[in-house]
């Protein structure tokens, strides 16, 4: 597993930074993230991860509810393996360093990391599948999408 | 403002104790409620006052998704003042005890305050609305529905 | 996979129900617990099984708070697998069913399934270890604890 | 009550801007806050405003970590009178805008607007007390916590 640090990352940016094939994204912690162990509640790491992938869409232009709206698919999580390797605290800036390790017909694998500086805190695995909106099947995605995600493929995925 | 503890609470019922004018639902307190601070996030108090609404709800029969499905309108929180008088901690076990302090076409006030035993921890006061689904505009009540509030007004609101 | 429906849930019980070995505990699916997608958020589900922990915990006498605040360990969560096999919703009344797959001298790993009726949504596998509250590094469980996960340790995992 | 949009935001400052006695701070809208209505789930609504107080402060140079591991106050939540004007809805991206609307040597009353652009959605008066860290008694604000909020006390609360 890679542990480098993300480089170059704007600190002060809220919609993230696209170097294909990486994503990168920063996220504050707050109250609300922790618990009263000290340290963020484990399954707030999920939402920081769909935060960045919601963020990376838009940069690549997939609009999810435009997608919708138009008879295409949603987009649904099937599966996450996650790795708590060490925790974020309360005032923490971290970072979410996202790639796509696998593209497929009928699924998408992002790999997702998230940092403390150069202290690599959490990984996971997120497999996304395009589901029909008319009648909850899973279906292709649709080509533009395809396109846009295979651009973005990682060319030699580092895990 | 009445500090009384909620009187015969049955201590494992999930589905709370509807005694008009007044329900008293259950919550224990996990780590995803608490923060940093080791207490309750001040947020979430106001999920639990939630919870127990919709459970009243349902146990008087008010089925807000057929509502809606028939053409009905939507319930809306249009206003909260919440009071926070002492801490919630991990693994209390708490009690909201609910009641509607008043009722008029287009609104309804609920009163619900959260107690740990006989202490009073929070207070609200939550004004719902209900709102067109069709055109998101104010409409009043159901017939039904306002009966329904209407047995279980408080004859004599106690705050 | 077993997608047998759990058995005889008292459908009432906040404390949920320990048929050794298993543990059943039951969650009401709120507004809070949903998306704009209609469905439970994904994350959501991990805070469900963490409150079925939390309770079968409790039940088996093993106190988090009291173990810590007695010099013990701390339960941290290493990693998670968990797979989405079909959407909650709102107002949905679903099944906790939680097992004890493995067991080790720094590590246990909980099987935990959740299901509307007698229908699988969800599946995961969380592995929890035990942390030094003094020096944050992996200890061996206290005797006390290891003895009560043995006595639940499902015979023959069934995944 | 002012319905003025918030001017000059820096569309993607995540730390927030300050101009006395403003602080202006940007929400994206994701999937967690929203729920089945299609619309940000009504507590939600205060985790955003705590953020902004937080960046506030931390921009104020006011480390509430540090106060309380030197001995000082904790400050909590004492009362919250919110108005839900409008929904806000997936991908929105909010504008927080805080001013101090009073100050008292043992309390301070944030005011909080909540914009979509020139739309204004959301409004609360948050009341903040300074409680000992030792004993849980309320106390009066350091001297210069108290002297950073004077600085920023808005001359004519506008509400």
């Amino acid at each position: 597993m890679r542990t480098n640090p993300p480089s170059s990352l704007p600190p002060q940016s809220l919609a993230g930074t696209t170097q294909p094939p990486t994503f990168t994204f920063p996220i504050r912690i707050y109250y609300e993230d922790t618990d009263a162990g000290g340290v963020v509640y484990y399954a707030n790491y999920l939402r920081f991860c769909e935060r960045a992938r919601s963020e990376w869409l838009r940069v690549l232009g997939v609009e999810q509810q435009q997608l919708v709206a138009a008879g295409g698919p949603f987009f649904v999580v099937r599966s996450v393996q996650a790795d708590y390797l060490a925790p974020a605290r309360l005032d923490d800036y971290l970072t979410v360093v996202s790639t796509i390790h696998d593209l497929r017909n009928v699924s998408v694998i992002f790999f997702q990391r998230i940092f403390r500086e150069d202290k690599l805190l959490f990984t996971t695995e997120v497999k996304i599948v395009p589901i029909s909106s008319v009648n909850g099947r899973p279906v292709p995605w649709p080509a533009a999408v395809r396109a846009q995600f295979h651009e973005q493929l990682s060319p030699h995925p580092s895990r």
